[in-house]
This record gives C-alpha cells, sequence and structure tokens, in this order.
C-alpha cells in the first residue's frame, strides 16, 4: 500500500481517486430520490466494498444492504447493517455454513431462483434454527438469472412456502437488457412495467402478497417510481458512477467521483501515450453502450481516446486538438466499470481537491466466494 | 481465503486450480528448449506470481526473474534471484527510491525506451551509489513502448552509455503484434528476424555491442532460436498456459494445467447455465486470437460456449451434443487469459488428481506500483 501523501499529486500512480464531494453529491441524490418516491433503498455494497461507505449509505436513510456473496456480506457485518440481502443464489454447504454465522448477527435474505437452492439454503437455517428471508428471483428479460414470471415462479414461491425456517418475502429482478434509457429503452421500460404488474396480479390471484419487490438497475434508477409495484431498489454504482452510467444517460461527467491517477510511461510512438495503468489496473470491461471502444475517460484530455490496454499498459490515442503530454505527466482516467476496478485496488484514496482525506481500504476486494 | 480441504473435489468455489504434473511438464519444457538453444532463460513472473514457482524456474536452469512493476520486484526477492528485470519504465521518485532498496538486494535490471526514464533511474541509482543494468527497448512492430531501432535507438543508447551509474546491457523487444503462427504469423516472424538483424548490425556500425538481446511472446516461444542475435527469452505464460496460449498454437489443451472451478448456480434459462464466476473471477479479457468470443473452455463440455460474463455471473451457452447439467454441479474453465485471472485471487491450489498439496497464497497479485 502507498504510504499516506497528504496531497493527491503527491500519491504514487496507479492510484484509485474518490472526489469527496461528488461522492457525497450522489449519495444524496439518490437517497433523496428514493425518499420522494417512498422505494426502500438497499444499495448494492458490490461497488464501493467499503463498510465506511456502507455505514455513509445507511446513516442516509437506506434500510439495508445488497451484497453479491457470502465474502461480501461478512465483510458488510462491519457497517452494522439491520439487514443485508445477498442477491445471488447460494449453493454448497461451506457457504451456507458461513451464510448462517452472518445471519446470527444481523437479518439475513437470500434471491434465489431454484429448488436446489432454497431446499439447500432450508436445510442449513433449520439446523441453525435461523430463519431466512427469500426472494424469488424472475427473469425480466435479461436471461440471466431468475424463473419466467407465471407457473414457474408460483411453483417456485410455493416450494419457498412450505420449506422450513424460510419465510417468502417477495421478488427480485434485474433489467440488465435495458442499456440505456433512449428510443428503445423507453419501449423496453414500459414493457418492463407490464411484465410486472402482470405479474403481481398474477400472484394475487394465487393467494401471494409480495411484501418487497425489489429491483431496477443503473440505467433505469431514477425511473425506478414508474415501475408499479416495485417497492424497492437495489443500485450500486451511483455512489461513484463511471463512463458505462454516463453513457447510459443516468450521470454526467461531472457526476463521476471516481478516477484513476496514472503516470505517462511512454510518448515513444507519435500521437499516442502509454500510462502506466492497464486491465490490472481497470478492468478489459468494455462500455456497455455505445459504439465506440474505449477503455475509460482522460479527464485531461476528453477527445482522447483509451484505445487498447494490456495488462500494465494503457493506450492512449491523442485525439484533436493534441495536447502534447510527457514522460512523467499524470493524468486521471474515469473508468468503464467502476465495480471491477475497485476489486483491482487494495485501496483508494478519498480526496477534497488535492488534499487527501481518507485511505480507504477495498475490505470486499476479491472475496470470490 | 478457503479453509485447506484435502480433496479438490470438496473445495469451495470459485478456486483457481494448478495440476501440478501438467505444470512441471511446461516447466520442464521451456527450460529444456532454452538449454537446447543456449537462451537465457528469464521468465516472467506476473503470471504466478509467487515466489514458491519462480524459485523452481530459477532451480531449473533461469538465469533471472522478470516483473513488470517494482512491487512484484518486491514480492520477488522471497525466490532470491541472482537476477530481476523490471520489464517496463520506472518513472517517478517513490518507485525508484523502492527500486533503489531491491538492488541492495539483487543486480536489477531496467527495460525502458526515454532520456527521461534513463536520466530518472541514473539519478536515483547514483544518489544509493548503486549501479543498474539497462535494456533500451526498441519497438519491434506492436507500437506500444520502445524506441525505433535507427537513430532514436542510438540517440537512447548513447544517452545511457553518458549517463552515471547506469551500465547499458542490451536490448529488449516484444512482439506482441504476432498473435499465432499461421502463414501471416510467419512472414511476420520472417519480418522480425530481418529487423533484429539489421539493428544489430546497426549497432556494431556504431560501436555498440549488445550483451543481452531479450525478447519474444508466448506465440513466438519455440521459434525464439529463429531469431538470430536473440540471447534471452522472457515467457511467462508457459507455466499453465491458457486458451490464449492454445489458440495461437504454442500450447494444447492437455498442456493447461491452470482452470478455474466453478459451481452451477442457475439453469432456469433453457439451453444455459449460469456459473459462480464471472468478469471478477476470469478478467473479462476476450481471445487475443480467434474469431469466437468466449470467455474460456469448459473442460467437460468443450462443445460449451462461455458467451457472456458479468461481475458474479458467467453465462454458459450448452452446445451440441447438449450436457446437462444441474444447479450445484462443478465444472473446470481454463481461461483466456491466465495472468489477469491469477491476479484476482488471493490464493491457488496445486492439486494432483484430486489430492490438494499445495496452497499458495498469490503473494504478487495486486501489486499495481
Amino acid at each position: 500500500m502507498t504510504p499516506l501523501a497528504a496531497r493527491a499529486s503527491e500519491l504514487d500512480t496507479p492510484a484509485l481517486l474518490i472526489d469527496l464531494d461528488i461522492m457525497e453529491r450522489n449519495l444524496g441524490r439518490v437517497a433523496g430520490y428514493a425518499q420522494e418516491h417512498g422505494l426502500r433503498l438497499r444499495p448494492h455494497t458490490k461497488t464501493h466494498k467499503i463498510p465506511a461507505l456502507a455505514r455513509r449509505q445507511l446513516d442516509l436513510g437506506a434500510v439495508g444492504l445488497t451484497v453479491a456473496k457470502v465474502g461480501e456480506a461478512e465483510v458488510m457485518l462491519d457497517a452494522a447493517p439491520p439487514d443485508l440481502l445477498v442477491a445471488y443464489p447460494t449453493i454448497g454447504a461451506r457457504k451456507l455454513e458461513r451464510l448462517m454465522q452472518v445471519a446470527r448477527k444481523t437479518q439475513v435474505t437470500v434471491a434465489l431462483d431454484s429448488l436446489t437452492a432454497a431446499q439447500q439454503l432450508s436445510d442449513a437455517s433449520r439446523s441453525h434454527q435461523i430463519e431466512i428471508g427469500v426472494l424469488t428471483e424472475v427473469d425480466v428479460g435479461l436471461g440471466r438469472v431468475g424463473v419466467a414470471p407465471g407457473r414457474d415462479l408460483l411453483d417456485l414461491i410455493e416450494a419457498v412456502e412450505r420449506l422450513p425456517n424460510l419465510r417468502w418475502e417477495g421478488i427480485a429482478f434485474y433489467p440488465g437488457q435495458i442499456k440505456k434509457l433512449d428510443g428503445e429503452g423507453e419501449r423496453e421500460l414500459e414493457k418492463l412495467a407490464h411484465v410486472i404488474e402482470a405479474m403481481l396480479q398474477d400472484l394475487g390471484r394465487a393467494g401471494f402478497k409480495a411484501r418487497i419487490v425489489s429491483g431496477g438497475s443503473t440505467p433505469t434508477l431514477f425511473h425506478s417510481h414508474r415501475l408499479e409495484g416495485v417497492t424497492e431498489i437495489r443500485p450500486g454504482t451511483y455512489i461513484f458512477n463511471d463512463c458505462n452510467t454516463v453513457l447510459s444517460g443516468a450521470a454526467d461527467w461531472q457526476d463521476c467521483a471516481a478516477s484513476i491517477l496514472v503516470t505517462v510511461v511512454s510518448t515513444a510512438k507519435k500521437g499516442q501515450m502509454i500510462v502506466d495503468g492497464g486491465s490490472k489496473t481497470f478492468s478489459s470491461d468494455r462500455p456497455t453502450a455505445g459504439e465506440e471502444v474505449s477503455f475509460g475517460r482522460v479527464v485531461e484530455a476528453p477527445e482522447a481516446v483509451f484505445t487498447k490496454m494490456n495488462e500494465e499498459h494503457g493506450f492512449i490515442a491523442l485525439g484533436e486538438p493534441r495536447k502534447n503530454f510527457e514522460v512523467g505527466d499524470r493524468v486521471r482516467i474515469i473508468p468503464n466499470h467502476i465495480c471491477v476496478a475497485m476489486n483491482l485496488h487494495e485501496c483508494v484514496y478519498g480526496i477534497r481537491g488535492d488534499v487527501v482525506e481518507q485511505v480507504w481500504r477495498v475490505e470486499g476486494r476479491g472475496k470470490l466466494q
């Protein structure tokens, strides 16, 4: 870990910087949006992976936290959440044993989409005499996890209701197919509203009342109130934002709190510079929306294109008007996908202007299991 | 970290497994190749990032080790290498200070391509009264780092020769433009041989004799002896191999020592399964050669295609003949690019058959600086 420098300009590179003013504005905006529309906010902590930041989200009114893995749940106990949603099927005896230890310390809910997952969860809960909440995951068009609305969903809910030590709480969904709220995205959003409406009517006819309907995504974040029946949102990226968020239309460049400070290490090829961050610093995630393949936005040269990367090399094609950079110069680059970038850094720096106010260890980094 | 299980089949997932029999065969093959052709072998440790494995490479005849960053150099001191090559320009006072501490413990050589990098290195070396070896990096067609052969190279060598406390050792190059030794690759290799030959003649006429000519890449590995004048190779991936190595023609599937054990967590969508490893487990690196975008090869179902990934979800399209997998089943997947995958794992498991013989911490993981 880099020793703490008092000034951001003195940090060694690459270093992931968090602009605290922007981050605080982002946190406030979404907390306000959720409150205004009476939506429960259960932020996904996979973006920041830092308990201290999760605590801030709770202090701003979040009802609980979302995590993707048991390992993240263990880390997030440090934020003392009243409630933890594991938004991922927890499969296998070892993980379930660890989940039960988490559930001894706070209320746990699991999103799942199979009888096998429900059965395993019930068995583990029963042997520990713990009750676990369950959200049945529904596929609303992404084709990833989730049962189809209709008979499959009803069967799964019935199974969960029958299994001991499980408490069916409602529905989880993730409309990851909507990349951007453009014309097509708008049509997808309307379709989604109909799917949810029909599903809830379906449940009602079968005698099921979902206490929680939890869903949404970053591109649809500020449109969540238009999805009737939805009671809860689980946004993650909003705390920092990134190129993908901006390209999706859910934020502007000035809302991007996170950037990676890098040093120019070579200018040997004309019209190009090489910086000391590549796929091990940014991740090789491409943009989820938009045509151009770029791996980030150079703050000091927005016309430049981050065309390519190797593990430790970032290739920046200098655009027009061309700024001249020299070996040793430092620039900040907003990553495409901040969640995976955070996962590559041991620690990140919270700055205000040039002052480093905070150094956070990324406690949830590398929690694969 | 997962507690040690005696059996690979009892490990929690995702877990990165190293088949020790295959790894040892790979290590022996390249050590033998280097010896047969009188090439110095200075393996790039960025692939495994584990000092104990670097030590094995040295014990098999490697003359030293290659690293990409000062942080990796610090870690690799544990392997007690007689020589460390930092194959990357080291820029900035903090990194150079750390490099000097490394150079107090073993002989250090740095590859660089600019006067700025040479000047900074000389200043640091002089203030510590240490001599550092320098390889001048030449661009042989990739267009990444490296000066052009010819006047630029001669100017850089002259500058290095003049600067105090630097010892010019020779040339480094990386022909990353050759992705595969097919027809086009063969033509590229011949072109490369000519470039190197002309460059060395050029140097000779100017009165420079390169003691070391260090280069090559994974696809060209077993053709290195065809590049006249080359004295040293720095392969990394050969210890494990991966999909990219196989697609490049430098290895077969049975030479792939590393795979990632994952669990099927959802089969809700017909013809597809979701496994509990995505971009945070494999990295989102796409294949460097070949047309089809796949993120890995399922050992138990080679006809399946790893079509897509999110952070924690791997999407596997089950091909024909379709095997049926159920939630809870476990499969092994060979990653596209093992170097970046290793970087995502805290520890990896050395197995022989189903027996876990070794658990290695990936000590060089996350060394960004």
